[in-house]
């Protein structure tokens, strides 16, 4: 079964390559970016702006094929790429949680953004928090190193 | 430009039509499924069962074209379609955080499972606390609706 998405707009940001990017929009505090929506699907922004919090869906657009077993930046052990958030997928679909700052018509401002410039967006859902907050037991081998993330920054391993 | 993907494998539960559906996986506690993965992407799953919740992000099947104004399951006034995360969307693709309570070569057994039966699985990333939990300053249109969810259950009107 073949799967057909289309983009509806681009995200923007000042990450022009991979190599430095931070590698999740909790690392990417205060980094401001925007988003271009296709004038078509204006409409269906109706009420975004009530959300601080919003989920991005986009594509990979930069990577290309994959690995099963990946070494992730967090970490210098190979792991299942669906154990990690990699680019490098079967299916290169990414999502990042952005605060949401403004809309004005087809463009909307963002904040904490570890998207490269120029990503196709997918889709945006509201970020709520009774559906979204869980409580973990197992944080796999993650653990406590995802603790830090401003020091650490991606490089160019999955390009 | 357009965006191919793939099934990586089928999410499967005891719902077999959208009516009397629970309309979160919050909304679905103790209701169990389970995945079955393509056989060639097990070695993709190695340290997966470390994480004890998972994003599944999926093609939502059953959904023929979109609105740009949608009335959502929680409220009776219609808002933008990003604004909700109902299935009939410019690009049907969902997420749902589900519970991973065992993984057996290719199949992983699930729980708190809100999504129908037979619905292609596009990709699995762990749910990381430390990038996934977000302190939210405003919930938008859906306020305290949702904080009932299991009084709640959805009905045909995204078929």
């Amino acid at each position: 079964m073949k799967i057909e998405f289309k983009s509806i707009g681009t995200i923007h940001s000042h990450f022009k390559k991979k190599e430095g990017m931070p590698i999740q929009s909790i690392g990417a505090k205060g980094i401001k970016g925007f988003i271009r929506i296709k004038k078509n699907y204006i409409a269906g922004l109706k009420d975004l702006d009530g959300f601080s919090h919003i989920y991005l869906i986009y594509y990979f657009h930069k990577s290309n094929g994959f690995e099963l077993h990946v070494t992730p930046f967090l970490d210098n052990k190979p792991h299942g790429v669906f154990a990690t958030r990699v680019p490098k997928r079967p299916n290169s679909v990414g999502i990042s949680v952005v605060k949401l700052l403004s809309i004005k018509k087809n463009i909307l401002e963002i904040e904490n953004v570890d998207i490269i410039d120029g990503t196709p967006l997918l889709d945006i859902k509201p970020y709520i928090p009774q559906f979204d907050i869980h409580s973990v037991d197992k944080n796999g081998w993650v653990g406590q190193k995802a603790d830090n993330l401003n020091d650490i920054l991606s490089d160019n391993r999955f390009e």
